[in-house]
């Protein structure tokens, strides 16, 4: 891929992600519809995707404490639809959610909700997922695995795409805002084992992508991976 | 509009304006191309789409100091590449823009540079554009004019069509932030003739919407128009 990262006006913009990695091979199954109960891995640097019916519940586990999840969820019959951060901060009236909070959709009604987090409460709505241009201007010469091709690719495992890669719930990603409205980029303060859970509110389809940051030390400089367990629900 | 408005379902995710006020129908000019040093009006809830070759420079005028401007950039010759406040965020690590800082699109590259600013410097890139389903949540049963129809609108008076509706810069916006990650949505701090200038770093596309919110009192509760002149720069 060196040739096109040479160029910002060569990388694409169709949705089609700009490289690959073993995402696109390893689907938790064809159509993603999970196994309930069984705890599956999102490999360091790599993304997921897997169906939620309605009212079923995700356990998305940050297995060593230390590690980003990027997180999206999309309307499962039309992906136009999807959790999109600048509407939900608006639904909620804060810039992280917290357990009860609708995570509202671009056409601003709940596709999920905060049920659980045993963590601090530390996440990031603010912050795009990083991309090929991320670690271009990071320096990196080669390419990168990154969190909007794991989104498109995972997608693509289960034979999905999405017009665009909306902003993401960057669970444990820690970008505290300081009072001069300046941010930092941190690691993060949860602990091994510490999970959330989300509830659907609508049949969706939810990536999740172990991030890629190396350069910067949101995930504490050695990117690992995470887990999930889909439940019922109550 | 009432019927489609009464279902989510029922609104269309196309590109389309949900609903039509006078914008369609008002471009400053043919193609967007305006003419410098002209004071250009963006009536109260409307929107106003303008060309502006890289180098040029925008004065936006918040010509009573108390009313929201949403503003987008659109690269003139690929729309699918825009001002994104989420790239933005993290190009400048800041969540507000001050003078001298670049803002970013969805492929992390400036596309204008925030030059001046005669307001205290806030502003807003938290928080989506209003829109129907925006004023639906807040109990609206008609159609209200908004920020992404305005948009929408404007670009279609110069014949032009983006395929999404990104997070705007909320120009004038108030929403503190606080220590517990809440918001407030307050009225501005500017006062009448504070104006911001922008220079373009490529030809492209500024969207302006003078706010039609007057439901909560982000715009003093009164709705009015701002006014905007392109300059050759330096």
């Amino acid at each position: 891929m060196q040739e096109s990262l040479s160029s910002p006006a060569g990388l694409p913009d169709n949705g089609e992600p700009v490289g690959v990695n073993a995402t696109v091979h390893e689907p938790i199954s064809a159509d993603g519809v999970p196994e309930l109960g069984r705890r599956y891995e999102v490999p360091a640097r790599q993304g997921r995707a897997v169906r939620l019916a309605r009212g079923q519940v995700i356990r998305i586990i940050n297995t060593h404490g230390s590690q980003v999840c990027d997180t999206w969820a999309f309307k499962a019959d039309d992906l136009s639809e999807f959790m999109s951060m600048e509407h939900a901060r608006a639904y909620i009236d804060r810039i992280i959610p917290k357990p009860g909070d609708p995570l509202a959709t671009n056409r601003r009604r709940p596709i999920m909700t905060l049920l659980q987090d045993t963590s601090p409460g530390v996440h990031d709505t603010l912050m795009a997922a990083c991309d090929a241009y991320r670690y271009r201007n990071l320096g990196v010469q080669h390419y990168h695995d990154n969190c909007a091709d794991n989104m498109r690719l995972a997608l693509k495992a289960i034979g999905l795409r999405s017009r665009e890669v909306p902003q993401p719930l960057n669970l444990w990603m820690n970008i505290p805002v300081g009072a001069d409205h300046g941010v930092q980029w941190l690691a993060p303060v949860s602990k091994a084992g510490d999970y959330v859970t989300l509830r659907a509110e609508m049949d969706c389809v939810v990536v999740m992508s172990a991030c890629p940051q190396d350069i910067i030390p949101i995930n504490d400089n050695r990117p690992v991976e995470v887990h999930f367990v889909v439940e019922a629900g109550a």
